[in-house]
């Protein structure tokens, strides 16, 4: 049987997981409000993120307590000081969607974004999301080609931003000013979204291997 | 006499001081190179950046090996959990100085902003700066005034982002879509330069008194 000092490391990986989930409905609440100009799931998330925030304070007391209470070991205080910076990549995600919604809330009752321009907002979106996903599965299972496959999303992230930022920089770029502001922010957002995906998938790998990935 | 663990514990803060002055020299040349479209300088704040990643984790293999190695006592933890956190603050502030020098060499041997629009990133850059600073100051000090002045210095920074945004929605705005994007990007680089300084005080705060001060 497991004693009580092992289950409580277990459940801070249980709690991470739950706000990977939390995160990930966010992400994804947030984009679905910005396309449906939808003011009340804006409002949702925006006021979700505090609840994401308290979360987050409860897991890092927890930690605290178990570095201050149990003298971990070696290996389990890297853990502990891992779970320490996912629990501030997740709230920062989560601020991140929040921003997002903010967009909408501020643009309200105009769209902000113009119908052209979804496609770009959806994918985005959709990458982000599937990363944050990945991230939560990859503390679950510690698996190390599964953390490394969140690099690859990335990568596709990447390339939307690029292939966004010709499009606002092309000379048949009829949307105005404000909506490239948007879209510039609203791009530079879901960026940081899956640069914290990867950071914490790469934290699992470092975790599991001892050793950090190349950054790229 | 202090013993070799309480210098050590010292030490930590001093290397933390160290990074913050690398840090302001950052920003101040980032925006300095960003006003004279200075590719020399940009290059070096973007090569400088790795050099601040690698005295950040050396920092924090220090924590790591004195938490790991002294079963320090639950004050001693705070301040190291803490400094952790300001040691991922310094890194991210250094991350964006590059995102601002990063701009510079995109639009080189262009200037990526006008002649008519150095006023509002002066500003933000001095603020930014002085804000670091400020934080460095109040790392060594510990001193709580000091430390809430921060967050007074960040009102500033907010009123310059709200009047950088009133200047490119506004219909006179002549600059077009090109210029817009870059500064929506820098003022959220320096922005967020700003949050962080924000971010350590705050961790001081609570350090010396044992409650954050109520978000903003």
């Amino acid at each position: 049987m497991r004693d009580v000092y092992h289950h409580q490391l277990d459940e801070i990986l249980v709690e991470l997981e739950y706000m990977t989930h939390a995160v990930s409905t966010a992400v994804r609440r947030s984009t679905s409000a910005l396309l449906t100009a939808h003011l009340g799931t804006a409002e949702e998330v925006i006021a979700g993120d505090a609840q994401l925030d308290a979360a987050g304070e409860a897991v890092e007391e927890k930690i605290f307590d178990l570095m201050a209470l149990q003298a971990p070991v070696a290996s389990e205080l890297r853990m502990l000081v891992a779970a320490l910076r996912m629990v501030a990549d997740l709230e920062r995600m989560g601020d991140l969607a929040a921003h997002i919604a903010k967009i909408t809330r501020l643009r309200h009752p105009a769209p902000a974004i113009p119908t052209e321009l979804h496609g770009v907002i959806q994918d985005m979106g959709r990458v982000a999301q599937r990363m944050v996903d990945q991230a939560g599965d990859v503390i679950k299972s510690r698996d190390v080609t599964a953390a490394h496959r969140i690099e690859s999303a990335d990568d596709e992230m990447d390339r939307l931003r690029s292939s966004q930022f010709r499009l606002m920089m092309d000379d048949s770029w009829q949307h105005g000013v404000e909506v490239a502001v948007d879209l510039a922010l609203l791009g530079r957002y879901y960026e940081r979204i899956a640069d914290h995906a990867v950071s914490m998938a790469r934290r699992v790998i470092f975790l599991v291997t001892g050793h950090l990935p190349t950054a790229q």
